[in-house]
């Protein structure tokens, strides 16, 4: 649903004070905005002159991109039902014992999903930074500030995304799988930060 | 008319070997997210209870943000524009003496339009910086982790708008302007990075 809303639609709700869509989302299509602008790259690449070589890389890479695309572009959806399904577990009724009881165990497990959540899209914006090097170091020059684009915009969408899972790790009752997140989340921010300034500063010199 | 179109077909426009969406639509609506964000944590602040002392300036920073908001919105039909344009001086015929010139003509102008609208993208994606700084201070708690997606959506944009102008300004024959908006670019990336950094830090803290 929410992928056939307008651009614009989007933003107004995004901008509303109701709780979805938000930050989550924002994040998957930030990190799809990164895979298409790799696409992009690919696709502008292949057939053109002199750059037959490089060809078979472009096909596969793209292959890589729109996978992930595919697989962000459901993480917008994902995102609003997993914190939908949160804000009806804190509306459950707490008045008898066992309602308490089945209204925590509810809680916890849309807590566990708006974690894992933003983790998966931490990971695949992760994976889009190492296809956007690719792009940025053997696509055509003309494009090359796309490729730029798509690390920025992948790097933006990982940190956002951890944010969500920082933000949701600490009701998690089980702390060893709130231990184990975090620190999945952390690796890939330190590691992202890396490998997403070293495209940046790979393509800052190709734009000359 | 972009803004009209499905969040979907947009994402497989910017994928698609077309020219355009490119890089800098994509930096636009980065940065209207950001915006958007911003209005969001305003909105979810208006009206909680305990932060009444803060509503006055949530409902100034709201004003500002939707500002920018419209302002960066307008910007994604604007790059596209200003792209079409260049390619279409480029395509003019350069046959006779007065042809090429005209051609030359129309390339700079187009060269300078499509400098001066990522620049100005660049602007705005600073200001909204400063808003999400606010946001991420005086913010309901429950809603941090989106004045943090704010700030980093704003600084990609803007990074993404500085490579745009980066890649550009090489072409521009005025030498003397080609130098000032590059001189620009370089002061809000500068500025941008410090700035947003400390409010991801402020938000990070906040998160906990």
């Amino acid at each position: 649903m929410i992928m056939q809303s307008s651009i614009e639609k989007f933003l107004d709700d995004l901008a509303s004070g109701a709780p979805t869509p938000g930050g989550g989302s924002a994040a998957a299509i930030m990190g799809a905005m990164g895979a298409a602008l790799v696409s992009m790259v690919c696709n502008v690449t292949i057939g053109k002159k002199g750059l037959e070589a490089v060809e078979p890389e472009m096909n596969a890479l793209r292959g890589q991109s729109e996978k992930l695309r595919t697989r962000l572009q459901a993480m917008v959806a994902e995102d609003v039902a997993a914190f939908d399904a949160l804000m009806a577990a804190y509306r459950l009724p707490k008045v008898s014992d066992s309602d308490k009881l089945r209204r925590i165990e509810a809680i916890q497990s849309s807590v566990r999903a708006a974690t894992e959540t933003p983790l998966d899209c931490a990971r695949a914006c992760s994976a889009v930074i190492d296809l956007a090097r690719r792009a940025g170091e053997a696509g055509y020059s003309g494009v090359i500030s796309d490729a730029g684009v798509a690390v920025l915009a992948a790097y933006a969408a990982l940190r956002s995304a951890a944010l969500n899972v920082y933000i949701n790790a600490p009701s998690l009752k089980d702390r060893e799988f709130a231990g184990r997140v975090t620190a999945e989340a952390d690796h890939l921010l330190e590691s992202g930060a890396h490998r997403s300034e070293a495209v940046y500063a790979l393509v800052r010199g190709r734009v000359g």
